[in-house]
C-alpha cells in the first residue's frame, strides 16, 4: 500500500527537528528574524499566547495573585548582590552601555554618551523587583505580597529554535514575597499545580510535576519544582518552573520586616513562570504529518467555515447562510469563553484553502455549498480525524452539539498524548539498561527513541555523565514516587528515590 | 469660611507638578525606579493598562486588525535606512554593545563578548517591522496588512515624570501596509478615530483631533494626525497620533508588490499609537485636591464595598451581607464588561480606609455597618461628590440602579472637562494678544494659566520663536475649522488656516 502524501515534508520519522519548523512555519505561527535569534510571533502564533495569557490571568487572580509592570533594565550592581544568580545569567546577557548614537564622517552610526553603569536587559526580574519589594516591606502586615509580571526577556543564546529557545521571548514571571517559610512553599507548590491543571485542561498536555536535582535549579534557588512533558520523539520539555527562593533573594535585595514578635526578619519569597515556549510544546506534542493541531481549549478560532460557491448566483445564499451559522455558534460557550468562528472567503482554489485550514490546525472546519444550503446541513470535519473524514450534520443540531464536540476532540488529544508518555515511561533499574533505552534502535528515525527512564537515584550524585554520554539529565524527581526501595544506578547503594531520567529541549 | 483640609497636598492651586506626583503616588498607581527613569507600574496603576489595551484591542479586531510581535532590538543598519527617522531617534536609543559579563580580579561585572553590530532597544518598530513586511509582501493579494503590537519601547528621556514621560514605556503601535494611497490615508484617520472615541467614551476625555505641522511630525512620516487633550493646568497634552507615512517607509524597508496592472510598486504604510501616558492625562485631567477619580468605564473595581463591624458578633452578618451584595452587583454590566466589586477587610480605622479609597479614586464606594444590614440598605458615596455626600438606596434598588449611576459619573467627568476646555480655548488673532494669554496672571499659581489659543497660522511657518519666548507650540491644526479667512499671526498674510497653540506635556 502506497503511503498517502502528507501535507507536511519531512514527516516526523524522517526528521523531526526539521518537521516541527516545517508545521510552524506552514501554519504560519512564526518566523525567524535577521535579529540574532529573536522571532517575530504572526498573528495565528500570538493568538494562542493571548488566550494563555487570559486564562493563566483568571487562574492568578482566583489565587490571589494582581499584575504590575517593573522595569526592562537591570543596573549591573543590583545582579552581583546575588552571586549564583550572577553566575547563572551572566554569560548570556545583553548589555547597553550607551544612550544615543552619533553619525561619524562617513555617515555610520556610532554609539555615544557611555553609561556610568551599564545596564542589562532583565533575563529574570528577582532583583530589580527585590529591590522595590525591600521599599514596600516594613511590617508583617505588608506581606504577603503577590505579583505577577507579563513581560519580555532576553537571554543571549547561541543555538535558537522556533519558540523553544529563542533570544528574546515573552513570559510571566510571578514574584511573592512571604512571612513565613510555610507559606512561601505552599505557593510554590500551589503555582506548580496551577500550571499543571492549565497544561492538562487547556493545552491537553499530560505534564509530570517534580522537583529539580541540586545541578538543575534556577541560580539562587533553594528547590526549583518544574513540569516536564514528553514530545513525540520522547524527548522531554521543561515547560513551567516554581522555585523557592527561601530568603536568599530577600537577603540580596534587603527585604526585612518587623515580626509579629518585634524582631527583623527576612521575608521568604518564590517566583514561577511560563514562557512562549509552552507554544513549542504544545506543537511538539499534538501536530501529526499534516500540521499542527490546536487543542480547543486554547485555539483561537475553533470553527472555521469554507464557503464552497460553484457560481455568482449562490454567492449571495451561501453567504448568508454561513453568517448565519457563524453567528448562531457563536453564542455559544467553550471553556467559559465563546466560541469563535472564522469564515473564509479568500478567492482560492477548495483544496489548496481547505488544506491550509489542515495545516494551520483548526479544530473543527465546516464546509457550506450548494448542497449543504439546500439540506440546511453542513459538511463536518475533525482536525484530529483524517482530513477527508466527513460528517453530515443539521445546522440546528450543530449548535447544541459543538461545544461537547469541541470536549471530545480536547479530551482525545489529552488521552493520546498521556497513553504515549505511559508506553515511553519505563522503569530502570540499572545503568546499562538506561545506556541501552538512550541508544537509538531504528536508524531511519535516529531521532525518535528512549523516551522518560524512571530509576532509582540519590539526588547528591552528579549526573554529569550521563550527559556527556548520552545528552541525558535528570529531569526532576517526580510527585509521584514508587514506594519501594532501589539500587541508586550511579551509586549503587539504596535510595527511596526516584528520578526521571531524559534528553531533554 | 476655612477652607477644608484635603488630601492631597499640595493642592493643584498650590503647586500643580507636584500636586500631579502626589495624587499618583496616594493612589498607589506607580513609583520612580533608581533604574534611570523608569518606573514600577503598581496593580493599581498597571489595571488601567490592562483595560486599555483590552478595549481598544476590541476596537481594533472590529476595524480588522490583528496582533503579533516583533523584536526588541533593532540592528543599526536597519535604522540607517530612513535618514529622517535616524534623526528623529538618534539622540535618545539604548544601545546594546555586548552579550555577556565576567568578572574582573576584583569580582566587578564587565561587559564582554562585543557585538559585531550593535542593536538599539526599539524606540518604535517601522523599521523592523518594514523589514518583514518586505519579505511578506509580493502581489497585491498580501495586502493590506493590519497589524498591531503591544510592546515595550525605550527613548532615552533626560527629564522623566510618571507616565508622562518616562524612559521606558508601554504602548501599541499599529502598522499597516496597503495597495494604495487613499487606503492608506483613510485608514490613518480611520484609527485616529478609534483613539478620539476611546478617549470620549472610555476615559471621558474630550481629545481635539487634528493634522501636526511640518515641525511637529512623526520623523519620517509624510503626515501627523494627533488628539490633544487639555490638562487642569490648561496646558496640552498628546494623547495619541496616527501617521500616514506615504512611500517613505515602504521605500527605505523595500516594501514592493506586483499591482494589479503588473508594475511593481511600493507599498502606502500607516503606523499609529498610544502610551501609558494616556494613564497620566487621566489623572491630571479628572482628579481633584482629594487625589485620583477614575471614570467608571476604565476603573478595574467599579464599586468599593467597606463593611463596619462595631464588634465581633455582627461580623459574620455584616460580611455576609456585604458578599451577596457583592455577588448580586457583580451580575450587572456596564459598558459591556462585569461590574467589579472589591470588599476591603482590611483591619484598619475606618476613617484611613474610606479616605484610602478615595484618593485611589474608586467611582462608587458603599459604608455597610449594623444600621445597613438591619435595613437592606447601603450608603453611598460617589467620588464626584464631596466625600461626606451619603445616600441611602436599598439593596435591592442599587442592583437596578447602579449602571445607570455609574453612566452618570462618566458623563459628568466628560461634561466637566468638555466645559473646562471650551472655557479655556480662546479664539486669538494677533501676537500681542498670544503672548498675553499665554503670561501667567496669578502669581499664587502660576502653572495654571493660558490654555488652546486658536489663531490664523499658515503651517509653512516656523513657531521655534513662540518656543523659545513662550514655551509654547502648535498643538495642531484642528479637524474643525473656523469658517472665515484670517491674518496669520506669524506671517501676517491671510490664511484660511487655524492652528491651536498651547503649552504642552
Amino acid at each position: 500500500m502506497q503511503k498517502r502524501r502528507t501535507a507536511i515534508s519531512p514527516t516526523r520519522e524522517e526528521n523531526y527537528s526539521d518537521w516541527y519548523q516545517e508545521v510552524i512555519k506552514k501554519a504560519d505561527l512564526a518566523e525567524h528574524t535577521k535579529v540574532r535569534g529573536s522571532m517575530v510571533m504572526k498573528p495565528w502564533g500570538y493568538a494562542l499566547w493571548e488566550n494563555i495569557r487570559r486564562i493563566l490571568n483568571e487562574k492568578f487572580e482566583e489565587t490571589g495573585h494582581e499584575n504590575a509592570y517593573f522595569p526592562l533594565f537591570i543596573p549591573l550592581s543590583y545582579l552581583e548582590k546575588e552571586a549564583q544568580h550572577v553566575e547563572g545569567f551572566a554569560k548570556e546577557c545583553a548589555v547597553v552601555t550607551h544612550h544615543r548614537l552619533e553619525q561619524d564622517e562617513k555617515g555610520r552610526l556610532i554609539p555615544k554618551g557611555k553609561l556610568e553603569e551599564p545596564l542589562i536587559v532583565r533575563p529574570t526580574s528577582e532583583m530589580i523587583i527585590g529591590e522595590t519589594y525591600a521599599k514596600w516591606v516594613e511590617s508583617y502586615r505588608d506581606l504577603p505580597i503577590l505579583l505577577n509580571q507579563w513581560a519580555n526577556v532576553v537571554r543571549w543564546e547561541m543555538r535558537t529554535r522556533l519558540f523553544l529557545r529563542t533570544t528574546e521571548f515573552l513570559w510571566q514571571e510571578g514574584h511573592t514575597a512571604h512571612e513565613t517559610k510555610e507559606e512561601a512553599l505552599f505557593e510554590t507548590k500551589q503555582m506548580l499545580n496551577v500550571y499543571v491543571d492549565f497544561c492538562r485542561e487547556y493545552l491537553a498536555m499530560p505534564v509530570v510535576p517534580g522537583q529539580k536535582t541540586e545541578e538543575e535549579r534556577f541560580p539562587g534557588a533553594v528547590s526549583t519544582y518544574t513540569i516536564e512533558a514528553m514530545m513525540q520523539d520522547r524527548k522531554a520539555l521543561q515547560a513551567g518552573t516554581s522555585h523557592f527562593l527561601g530568603q536568599n533573594f530577600a537577603k540580596s535585595s534587603g527585604i526585612q520586616f518587623q515580626s509579629r514578635t518585634g524582631d527583623v526578619e527576612y521575608a521568604w519569597t518564590t517566583s514561577w513562570g511560563v514562557t512562549t515556549r509552552l507554544i513549542g510544546a504544545m506543537v511538539m506534542m499534538h501536530s501529526d504529518d499534516d500540521g499542527l493541531i490546536l487543542p480547543p481549549a486554547i485555539a483561537s478560532k475553533h470553527v472555521v467555515i469554507l464557503p464552497i460557491i460553484p457560481n455568482q448566483e449562490q454567492e449571495k445564499h451561501i453567504l448568508d447562510y454561513a453568517n448565519r451559522l457563524k453567528k448562531d455558534l457563536e453564542k455559544l460557550q467553550y471553556k467559559g469563553s465563546a466560541i469563535k468562528v472564522h469564515i473564509d472567503k479568500r478567492e482560492m482554489r477548495g483544496g489548496e484553502k481547505m488544506w491550509s485550514w489542515v495545516k494551520k490546525g483548526a479544530p473543527i472546519r465546516l464546509e457550506i455549498g450548494p448542497k449543504e444550503y439546500e439540506a440546511k446541513t453542513v459538511s463536518l470535519f475533525q482536525r484530529t480525524k483524517p482530513p477527508k473524514d466527513r460528517r453530515s450534520y443539521l445546522a440546528n443540531e450543530l449548535s447544541s452539539l459543538l461545544p461537547e464536540l469541541l470536549d471530545e476532540v480536547q479530551k482525545e488529544l489529552f488521552t493520546k498524548a498521556d497513553a504515549f508518555r505511559k508506553t515511553h515511561t519505563h522503569r530502570i533499574d540499572s545503568l546499562e539498561d538506561l545506556y541501552r533505552f538512550f541508544t537509538p534502535k531504528n536508524p531511519s528515525s535516529p531521532e525518535i527513541h528512549g523516551g522518560f527512564a524512571l530509576a532509582p537515584f540519590d539526588p547528591s550524585q552528579s549526573a554529569d555523565k550521563l550527559q556527556e554520554d548520552l545528552g541525558v539529565t535528570v529531569r526532576c524527581i517526580p510527585e509521584e514516587q514508587p514506594q519501594e526501595e532501589g539500587i541508586c544506578i550511579l551509586s549503587k547503594k539504596k535510595t527511596r528515590t526516584y528520578a526521571i531520567f531524559a534528553k531533554a529541549y
